[in-house]
């Protein structure tokens, strides 16, 4: 795959599974974490498994808990240059937002110092409770400005649709350190967070899986009618794992009812279309396979995809898509923007990784870790 | 646009405003009808406001509610053989369901006896309270014989998904009398549904409408996935006014997911993708608008909207799709397709309508009415 792209090839969705992740927290929630978990666990369960077994460690840990074989099975494997690291993917809403923002902080100093310094081919994600918005902002401060640590993560789910102004200290605190946002899936219906779908939840993880992308449409079309990227001009959504081909089609709905009701949201000046072409940009894996895949290609060129989507793998999760087979009709242009240049851009890669930074810093906390569960009920379950 | 269409081009979506109702509800429910109508608004206000002004009949009286003038200044005008009227839409989902199931048996019993006779070319709904599907299988088989009632509607809101075990008695009795099962929209997030995303509720009217089609989304994946279509064969669903272009990729990741967990639907013997193309049709309105209009008709292409798309009005709605501008571009078999053929075969529409039945049963009941606004709170905001 490397040989027909020119610039770095960047992973937008890598997951490391933080497991030691109790050394890092303060004392007060070391024992809930060790007797429970973050505690919130999902209604579906995948009879597949979320983490793919043949990624399981020579030391026998969970997948993606060795940075070294993560390194080895996945990036050397197929030619990626740089990883963004996402870690459990997201923080499901709960009822305590003080647990919660505690175990964010927790994964976001174990990142910073067990995973960055392995390899310049990590970059790391601030991961953020979401519905502690002003707690969220502080956290985005306390680590955004690491050098590696290239974007801020909160789940996709939310009490309220993301463009609405309680969440905006989120993002005057992600633009303020010059980060994007990213959402990604798998809290869906779980906690306190709302049914999956409006007509309320589905049976069984299928079903459920089935019907992720409904809330991904519902916080793009929020960001952009509530005028968030008016009024954070420099911010950059990214829609991580929430599938692509549905875009146009919300683009062009969006358009059509802003000229007839854009009296009601005076503060746009632009198409909700151009908004999102400007500051959405959405990850490849799940990626839709029809049976023609000339129809996937069509559905790209309608979303400008050269400017809105990015790679990635989803490694080492059940459904990950395996990168040399991805996209491989694409013409090499829209493939360099995808595989390499779109996520370069976002993310301020510019150029190779440098090889002399391989600290191999990973020694043992010397604190008792948590069950050995406790970071797969992190959302793990996409 | 009659002149190329060589079979009988049928509107699969006519608002008729049934405005007198008052006569048909039992005794017991008349004062609380004419106190406060059905008393459930939705949350969103448009300002353009629902019903277009211009179709406002020579008597003053609401957009829709004149049979004569709706013939008029629609069908024929259009050259429309058939309208299938599709009243109020939706009944939203609210707390008493005795009141709902009278008030849908009302409108059923106003809708025979003042409507279909007054042409050949009027087609009526079965409109139930989908929230006590006992109820509403009854209804079905109350009034579902008639030979111009052709299909049941219901809200596209629900407390569960569509395709669980509790609605399956509307099923089982729509395939007994012969009928397709239609939604409409207008209810989402209004009175006790779920709130109009997963994310929660939008703050106006064009965000919320923008984001209408997940619920239909929603509302298909669970139909396939709970083996809907493998218990009632013959059944068919109307996805009215929920939009087109998603549906290439709902089937897409439906498929997708299909062949890696096809082992917990085992009731399920074809590709989602399949049950969609034989048992599911979509309507145009409010068809979406790219400024290239290729785009959409190679999605069209992409869904088989040959089978699966029917044309629509959603006359006399603000965003009613002017028939004379729609899919101009598409060849003239899809065309046929959508402006007739597939409705025809669905409704049992067999030729042009017989210009003999045209009684005009119009006389007044003789009850009082209810307030001048009972009818358009009956979910008429689409």
């Amino acid at each position: 795959m490397a040989a027909e792209i020119s610039g770095p090839i960047v992973d937008t969705d890598v997951h490391n599974a933080l497991t030691d992740v109790t050394g890092y927290l303060p004392a007060a929630w070391r024992a809930r974490w060790q007797e429970t978990g973050y505690g919130v666990g999902g209604l579906y369960h995948n009879p597949r498994g979320v983490p793919r077994r043949d990624a399981t460690p020579p030391d026998g840990g969970p997948p993606g808990s060795d940075p070294e074989y993560l390194i080895a099975d996945h990036l050397d494997r197929f030619g990626i240059d740089y990883a963004i690291l996402t870690g459990p993917g997201t923080l499901p809403l709960g009822a305590d937002p003080d647990y919660a923002g505690a175990i964010a902080s927790a994964y976001n100093d174990c990142t910073i110092e067990r995973w960055l310094p392995v390899t310049d081919r990590f970059r790391g994600s601030v991961l953020v409770y979401s519905d502690d918005p002003p707690a969220a902002a502080a956290e985005i401060r306390r680590v955004g400005g690491h050098p590696h640590m290239v974007q801020v993560m909160m789940a996709s789910t939310s009490r309220a649709p993301y463009g609405q102004r309680q969440y905006h200290p989120i993002y005057e605190a992600a633009a303020e350190m010059g980060l994007p946002v990213a959402i990604h899936p798998g809290t869906e219906g779980a906690g306190s967070a709302w049914p999956p779908t409006p007509a309320g939840y589905p049976s069984r993880y299928l079903e459920w899986h089935n019907i992720l992308p409904v809330n991904y449409m519902s916080q793009i079309n929020s960001l952009v009618c509530e005028g968030v990227f008016e009024k954070f001009p420099t911010l950059t959504f990214v829609a991580i794992e929430g599938g692509l081909a549905w875009l146009p089609h919300l683009m062009w709905r969006m358009d059509k009812n802003f000229k007839a009701l854009r009296d009601t949201v005076p503060w746009l000046h632009r198409l909700p279309s151009e908004y999102i072409r400007e500051h959405v940009r959405l990850t490849t894996q799940p990626i839709e396979e029809p049976d023609d895949p000339r129809q996937l290609l069509a559905i790209l060129d309608m979303m400008d995809a050269e400017h809105t989507v990015m790679f990635s793998s989803d490694y080492p999760h059940w459904d990950n898509d395996n990168p040399s087979m991805l996209l491989t009709q694409a013409r090499p242009e829209l493939r360099e923007r995808i595989f390499s240049a779109t996520a370069c851009e976002l993310y301020g890669i510019t150029g190779r990784p440098d090889p002399t930074v391989r600290r191999g810093n990973r020694e043992p906390a010397g604190v008792a870790a948590g069950p050995a569960d406790a970071s797969t009920q992190l959302g793990q379950v996409e």
